[in-house]
């Protein structure tokens, strides 16, 4: 045994990732092909001399061979999902569509290969495919009770027993935590949280001996690998860990196996990690004092609201692993009461991630997140799912549910299936909200304002959340805009393609750290062109916005107010938004005021990246002959300057036309301000940012400094019929007619002759407490934290 | 009656042209509106002199009043509609849209504004749906006998009786031809073709005593001043003269007078026109020796094919007033037989713009055409319901009018209505096609290549038509390339924002001229960095491009193949272009050869418009710090230079990535070509043009060469499951390997290592020739113009 090099796999007496170095310095890429022919043969020798002596670890089968399936299928379950089959629509033809899926991946036959690729690639792909085909046949197999799945799965999971141990460390070296069938341990997670499925559902179908070998070569090893050997992806509070700890605990459900459980849900009680360890993204690993395992990663990146500090993108990724590792522990352990954990906290994530969506079901883009990403997704389908059957079956999810159009193949699917059949959807109405940031929900927050009439809805997000973690963007008070499905003005989202291998491996491209993460490619505040926080995780970690006023009560002016201290020392600023509906404006207008109080002198820079093509300015300006970028560092080397104004004291109004629909930003200048016409792909030479325009407004050279804009959707333009219609602002002068350090006041005049103030109480948001101020030379008398006279 | 500046309404002494440079020399803007009160003054006592001693022209009513309405309803086909109303789904559902558009204009009351305005502009707006809402009350008085609409439609009419009389030319001096009711003629014919259908629906409705008044101060002046008052509009071949001759023609027809007529269908007898004369858009108003009137612009715009020289978009616009007012004469003057005439040519011309789309029914880009536009234009809808009625009920209309979801509500649109009703209806197949140009057929054509499966359609079209009137582009032998809705290499469009006033008031913006006709801005050759002809109009009109070749006998290898002797004086070159189907590629991709011979050593450029985000590229490339246009004039001064390589020997390969497919582009290039990545919107100080990007490959310093290419359409991403499947090219060699005089071959290996082989016979291209050539010595030996061998 001891010429065998892997029998530490067994007997882990070798973290994993010396191991890996071991292997690279000793073998040499060439004689590997004879080299895992000798492995085999060692794996084979070994199994048989511990099968025969008896010195495998005890089999599970009889401790808990009465409860498989047991994790995501049960028994009962099954037996009521084959009672039904044929008579609920929803469910058949997800069940088809599976079926064939499966069917056509059998016929192929079982393709395991030598772990090489990154995302993208073939062997990274082959790996992903070959889990989703496990977990999917080990359900058919439950369902049909058609003994083809289970050789399927039984074979396949041979076949990795068979060359697990034999793997090194993934030969891909990028990631801070590589694995072996992939080149990060995340999506080694991803297989196993699959692959425990899979043999849950075949359990029984398998050979004890197989079981054996399987659970010995394989799961247990695999376990062991994402945890005991890979302390710095398991113990931590992330969306990695958590895949790490919930496929560490399925399989440990499945195997029955209280250690490993123990593991997955509380953690390694030793990890052997440095305190402020990065990994290759710089998200922090270890916290000192951090508790970590399944139930640390539920408590503490959810706030009571049930978001998800890294955002709603990555929220999606790991409601799967919460909510099935939930389900499974639920139909396994109920006392635990996981679904009760935290008041509920998994199924409030659930209802707070579908409200994170415009109006077609995808996520809002905040921090790292590709766009495009929606409820369509499988993690969608499976929480929404889950959350109907384990919550309250709550009817509007299942208006989700039909648009998805289709369910999960176990009880909560059918459970969703049936309701849907029974008639008893209701739609889900996305409401304004604002959803609490932190572990207790005093970290900031979002804030989603909506205005729908019929089935067009205007939509803004402004974020004033903490950090969020490694995915976190430096964009205190940004905001974006949304016209039912269209982005007005957006947030870039990340700078990936994700699984595109062409692009950095499917990785984080480097103008993720120089575009999408820096302030200015955001709408939001810039000071003399840093940063927020200079761009530091660990300072930019410590510190949120914190929320002033939250009023949507009026359905006609709804309002959110934060403020942020900490982006830049010295430096307060204060964003209110309000999104007014008013006669003689078609539709809801949006009012953008910032106010800025530093104890220096700055420049300020807002900017608002808009889709579309520009129809007119009201301004003159300098249009360049040649392009430079727009500065050295901090995102301003990809902007390109195509084009610069110097204001005098008129209302600024520049209208776009984006997808059929007019937009007029008018915005309240003072003499000296400036604008600059910018395009994003400077300094960019492998072709990774979009060519996206934006308008950015500077102030230079001030201590306080008040930005006050307004943004109107209006009008449409059709190209079939050619026609063009309400195409122009309906505003005539926006003004601030007052501002001291308690109020500011805004008025605007409407092409209509109308004029409309809004008055603001900066410091005191009481919603009783009065308030008395003269604005030009007119008294103004009322109650709350706003006021907004009759029209006149 | 001398004081009353007007009364040449009526006589006709002054031409119109002259009456509106008088008018505006005379009166300044601030004294208008007294002027105005007078002229009105004027005009009733004109009138009321006129009416009372009995010198109008004799009123119409008792010779065509048993046939009213008569030109697109007939007394018969209202009587066979009411007796259908309930019964047709897609007749009623298209009624009961109409009733209510019209109710709502209804209620709002009539509303004729003093013309001012530019496109996009209030009165121009206004006037344009007013006679949309003529037309379509005309036709709902008829339907649905509610004298509610006869009312609105007479009482209308009756104003701009009151109105008409009253007006100069319209303020707006930009047209070569300005209208009365709006800035250009053209508006005022489309105005007429509506009003007259229109006035025949009420004309029994309307009192004898005001239809003298409608015509003789509406109606018949009205078609004096578009033909006689405009013979630089009327007498010439052109879709605006189109327009004014049917609109003459129309009004003719209701009110019976052959002396309209005639005028209508054969020109003004005499025009007073200098040949050579150019319209405000550059565009040809007058060749020696030309035919006018309606029949000319039938027989010579039109090819025998049905194809239409200004290209489809312009064609659309035709299409209505060439079949409305062929239905009106096919109605009320069936012994002209009009769809018959030039064997039925206007039928043909249904069934050629039909085909010219890509799979989602918007018109290929050819020429001056804005985007978008579709066979779900109201003049499309017209057209299918005409074709289908007074052709041979093709089947296959019916699944046209069905995706149109409505029709006109005439006898034809009831036909295709039943049509569908009963079942009849048969899928348009859109198959590869080569549609000449040309009166005769023979100054070249456009050719459209197909490839589908199932749903999946790939087009190529390419242009080697003859230069397209005043609305074509110097881009011989340019091509775009289609994935299903999506343009893969795009035709630029116009640079021109219908409609919308903001955009140079709706009109033609300079950058049509200086980047959207320029060759540059096409995916074909340009000589030396300057425009086909020069960028010469008179030069451009003359010649065309001639076919080579067309076969797409066999579906896996479809060729067009043409030739331009004329672009550059001395330099012929020829493009051949094949979509060919292999085994081991996923989709067809499309080989492109381009062989230029000239007198004189030339740099040759060759541009690929293509959308999306670049994924890769196989060779170094330098990217610009700073961006500069690429050039002075023609078209380069709008295009950045974002980077540029030179290549060596290698194949040049780019891969991009466009809603959700991949595609790549392998050039032959040899050692010293060069290329340059380039970006749109330099010099656009109002942007006016879109930033879309490029690959521009050069070759300096040669007389002959040689651009052979292959695009690859493959592969998949999808951002929900964020899967990204055959991403890569599955080229991995492209090789010019045999060139002379007569023979061009190129060799290809795949990535799975199967070489084909594309042998060209160049310069003969008989069916049944046989041709013996060696490349690469071994013997080759076929017959006709092309070989491909078996794959080895």
């Amino acid at each position: 045994m001891d010429s065998c090099f892997f029998s530490d796999h067994i007997s882990h007496h070798v973290s994993a990732t010396d191991r890996g170095q071991l292997y690279s310095k000793n073998i040499s890429m060439t004689k590997r092909s004879n080299f895992k022919r000798l492995l085999v043969l060692c794996w084979l020798v070994a199994v048989l001399a511990l099968v025969g002596t008896g010195q495998t670890p005890k089999p599970t089968e009889t401790r808990s061979a009465r409860s498989h399936p047991g994790l995501v299928l049960t028994k009962d379950g099954v037996k009521q999902i084959r009672s039904n089959l044929g008579k609920v629509p929803l469910f058949d033809a997800s069940l088809a569509d599976i079926k064939a899926e499966v069917d056509s991946e059998i016929r192929l036959g079982i393709v395991i290969p030598i772990p090489k690729d990154f995302s993208g690639g073939f062997t990274h792909e082959r790996h992903k495919r070959n889990y989703l085909m496990l977990e999917k046949a080990g359900v058919l197999y439950q369902i049909l009770d058609d003994k083809k799945y289970g050789v399927y799965v039984r074979d396949m999971l041979l076949a990795y027993a068979r060359l697990y141990p034999t793997l090194p460390l993934h030969p891909q070296t990028r990631s801070y935590s590589r694995g072996k069938l992939f080149w990060q341990t995340l999506n080694d997670a991803n297989w196993l949280v699959s692959a425990s499925q899979a043999y849950d559902c075949v359990y029984e179908f398998i050979s004890p001996a197989d079981r054996v070998v399987i659970e010995k070569d394989l799961f247990r090893p695999f376990a062991d690998f994402l945890s005991i050997g890979s302390p710095q992806f398991f113990n931590r509070v992330h969306n990695h860990s958590t895949w790490g700890n919930v496929a560490v605990g399925m399989i440990a459900l499945v195997m029955d196996d209280a250690e490993l459980l123990d593991r997955a849900l509380n953690g390694l009680k030793e990890d052997g990690l440095t305190a402020g360890m990065k990994d290759n993204d710089g998200g922090l690993i270890k916290k000192e004092g951090q508790k970590t395992g399944f139930l640390a990663n539920v408590d503490e990146p959810f706030s009571p609201d049930g978001y998800y500090n890294e955002g709603p993108y990555y929220q999606r990724y790991a409601m799967y692993p919460f909510l099935v590792f939930a389900q499974s522990l639920q139909n396994k352990r109920p006392d635990l009461k996981i679904f009760e954990h935290k008041n509920g906290i998994l199924l409030k994530a659930v209802n707070a991630l579908l409200n994170l969506t415009k109006s077609d079901g995808e996520f809002f883009a905040l921090n790292d997140s590709q766009k495009g990403m929606s409820i369509y997704s499988r993690e969608l389908v499976s929480a929404v799912n889950i959350a109907y059957l384990f919550g309250r079956r709550d009817p509007a999810l299942l208006s989700i549910a039909r648009k998805q159009g289709r369910v999960q193949l176990d009880n909560s699917g059918m459970a969703v299936a049936l309701g849907i059949k029974s008639g008893l959807e209701k739609p889900f109405e996305k409401r304004s909200i604002d959803l609490s940031d932190g572990p207790d929900g005093k970290q900031g927050g979002v804030a989603v304002i909506r205005n729908k009439k019929n089935d067009d809805e205007l939509a803004l997000v402004l974020k004033y959340t903490s950090h969020g973690s490694s995915h976190g963007h430096y964009d205190k008070l940004s905001f974006s805009y949304y016209n039912n499905g269209e982005e007005v003005l957006q947030d870039y989202g990340l700078s990936r393609f994700v699984n595109i291998e062409q692009k950095g491996g499917g990785n984080y491209l480097k103008e993720n750290t120089t575009w999408a993460k820096q302030t200015i490619a955001h709408n939001t505040i810039v000071q003399n062109e840093t940063s927020h926080f200079g761009g530091d995780f660990d300072t930019g970690s410590k510190y949120h916005s914190d929320r002033y006023l939250f009023d949507v009560s009026d359905p006609k002016v709804q309002i959110i107010s934060a403020i942020e201290n900490n982006a830049y020392p010295g430096t307060r600023f204060q964003r209110t938004m309000a999104m007014i509906e008013e006669d003689s404006f078609e539709k809801p207008f949006l009012l953008d005021i910032i106010q800025l109080d530093s104890k220096t002198p700055n420049q300020y820079d807002l900017p608002f990246y808009y889709f579309g093509q520009i129809k007119s300015a009201n301004f003159k300006y300098e249009s360049a002959k040649a392009l430079e970028p727009l500065g050295k560092a901090n995102g301003y080397q990809h902007l390109w300057k195509e084009g610069n104004a110097i204001f005098g004291t008129e209302n600024a109004k520049i209208s776009w036309l984006n997808k059929g629909s007019y937009y007029t930003l008018t915005s309240a200048t003072q003499a000296g301000d400036e604008a600059m016409f910018v395009r994003l792909g400077a300094n960019d030479p492998e072709f990774n940012l979009r060519r996206d325009p934006g308008i950015i407004f500077r102030k230079k050279n001030v201590q306080k400094a008040t930005f006050v804009s307004v943004l109107e959707t209006h009008g449409s333009y059709n190209p079939v019929t050619e026609a063009s219609r309400n195409s122009y602002s309906s505003i005539d002068s926006l003004k601030i007619v007052f501002e001291d350090e308690h109020y500011i006041a805004v008025e605007m005049k409407n092409k209509a002759g109308v004029t409309s103030l809004f008055v603001l109480s900066t410091k005191d948001d009481r919603p009783t407490q009065r308030h008395n101020i003269e604005i030009s030379g007119r008294p103004y008398n009322w109650a709350g934290p706003y006021y907004r006279p009759a029209l006149k």
